[in-house]
C-alpha cells in the first residue's frame, strides 16, 4: 500500500519540474517496463497491481517490487487506461558525448522539438536506425515527459538523450553537421559520408540562426506535390534513411 | 441559425454510417478549409461564425455561406478547441482508377491501416510525394474521418483516396506491386523502375494473406538497431522517398 505522500510524489512525476527535483521518471506498461529491465537505467520500484506476475519481466538483477491495488495504480498512472504495472526510473545523468564518442557514426541533434508525440516517434526512429546519441537543446521537449516515453514504445531504453545549449556544444564538435533547411541541397545528392550530425529543427520556425551559423551543409528534402511542410518526425526518418543507406548496400 | 435537425444531421458526420447515409464529411478550420475551395470537391456549405470573415478564402465560385454562432459551432464541431469555421463537403465518388490511370507513376494500396492518426499522415506523405491516388482495402479507416481529415491537413483536397476489395483491384492492374514486408528485398537495393504500386499493410498484422499473393515483390525497411517496428506512416514515408528518389537525381 502507498502512502498518500508516496501517491502524490509519484503523480508529480508527471510534471517537469518535479522530474528535476526528484530525479525520476515513470515508465507504464509490460512491455516498455521490460525494455527498461538489464538497460543501462537504475530502476527504482516496479509497482504493479495483483493481476500483474514480476516473473513475465525475467528480472536477474534485484529491483524493488512493490504491488499496489488497481486504485493506488490509477492514481500514479498519466494513462487514460492505466496498465498494470509502472516503473520508477532515476533520469539518468550521461556525459555530453565528446568528439571521439561520436566519431564514425551518425547522430541526431534536435534544436527545439516541442510536441511530445514528435519526440516519441524521432526516438523511435533514432533506435530502428541505430543511432545511439540524440542531443537537444534546452528547450526541447523533455524526453522523460509521460507523452514521449508512450509514444517512444521503450526505445528510450536502449539510446541517450543529452539535453544541453546546442551552439556551444557544435562549435566543439569537428565533424560534418548537416541542417535540415529550406533551400540546401537536394538530399538525394548529398554525399552523407560516414559520420556526422543531422541537425532537425523545432515544428515552426525550423532551425535557429544562431545553430545555422554552426551547420556545414544545409540539406533539403525535396518536394513534388502540394504539402506545405513534412512533420520533423518524417523528416528525420528520411534522414536518418539517406545516411544510412550505404551501410546498407 | 441552425435548426435542430441541421446540426444533428451535422454532428452525426462524426460517424462513419451518417457519413455514408448523407454523403458529407466536414473540414474544420481555416487553413484546411482553404485547401479544398477550388479542388476537385463539392462543397455544400461552410459554416462560419461572426469573427470570420469569408473574403479570407478568397471564393471566386459561389459556394453557400451561413453565419452561426460561436455556440451552433461548438456544436457541429469535432474538435475539442472548436475554430471559426467548418465546412460540409460531398463525399466524393471517383472512379475507381483503371491501368491508364496508374502508368508511368506510383501509386499508395493500403491493406487494413486503422488508426485515424496514420492515415492522416499517410495522406499528407503521398501528397508530398505527388502521388494522387491512394487505393484502400474497405476496411481501412475512413478517409473522411474527422481525425483523419483533421491530421492531413487540407492534403485530402489534393489527391483522391478510394475504397474497393483489394485483391480483386490488384489483379486487373499490369504494373509492379511491391509490398511492405518482413523477409523481401533490402528496399536500398531494390530497383523501383519508374512505376508501380506501393502496398502497406495493417499497424499489427501487416498485408492480409490474400493481397500478399497478388505481389510481384516483398521489400523490407532493414534494421540496424533496437527498435521492434517502425510505425506505418513512417515506413509509407521511407517507400516513397525511394521510389521517387530517381526523378529527383
Amino acid at each position: 500500500m502507498l502512502s498518500k505522500s508516496q501517491i502524490n510524489l509519484l503523480k508529480s512525476l508527471q510534471q517537469k519540474k518535479f522530474r528535476l527535483e526528484h530525479g525520476f521518471f515513470l515508465v507504464e506498461g509490460r512491455r516498455s517496463v521490460a525494455e527498461f529491465i538489464g538497460a543501462a537505467y537504475q530502476i527504482q520500484c516496479i509497482y504493479h497491481t495483483p493481476a500483474f506476475d514480476p516473473k513475465v519481466l525475467n528480472l536477474s538483477q534485484k529491483i524493488n517490487l512493490c504491488e499496489i491495488s488497481v486504485t493506488e495504480l490509477e492514481k500514479i498512472s498519466s494513462l487514460k487506461t492505466p496498465q498494470d504495472v509502472v516503473a520508477q526510473i532515476r533520469i539518468p545523468e550521461w556525459p555530453l558525448p565528446k568528439q571521439q564518442d561520436l566519431k564514425g557514426k551518425f547522430s541526431l541533434v534536435l534544436d527545439g522539438v516541442q510536441d511530445p508525440g514528435n519526440m516519441g516517434t524521432i526516438i523511435r526512429i533514432a533506435d530502428w536506425f541505430g543511432i545511439s546519441n540524440i542531443i537537444c537543446s534546452d528547450d526541447t521537449v523533455d524526453a522523460y515527459n509521460p507523452k514521449v516515453v508512450q509514444a517512444c514504445m521503450g526505445s528510450l531504453a536502449r539510446l541517450k538523450v543529452h539535453y544541453t545549449g546546442i551552439p556551444s556544444f557544435l562549435r566543439e564538435i569537428d565533424l560534418p553537421k548537416f541542417g535540415a533547411l529550406l533551400n540546401g541541397e537536394n538530399i538525394y545528392d548529398t554525399d552523407f559520408g560516414l559520420e556526422g550530425l543531422i541537425i532537425m529543427g523545432n515544428e515552426g520556425n525550423g532551425i535557429t540562426p544562431e545553430v545555422q551559423q554552426v551547420i556545414n551543409k544545409a540539406v533539403t528534402i525535396p518536394r513534388i506535390g502540394g504539402a506545405e511542410s513534412l512533420n520533423v518526425g518524417i523528416a528525420t526518418a528520411l534522414f536518418c534513411s539517406e545516411v544510412s543507406r550505404k551501410s546498407y548496400k
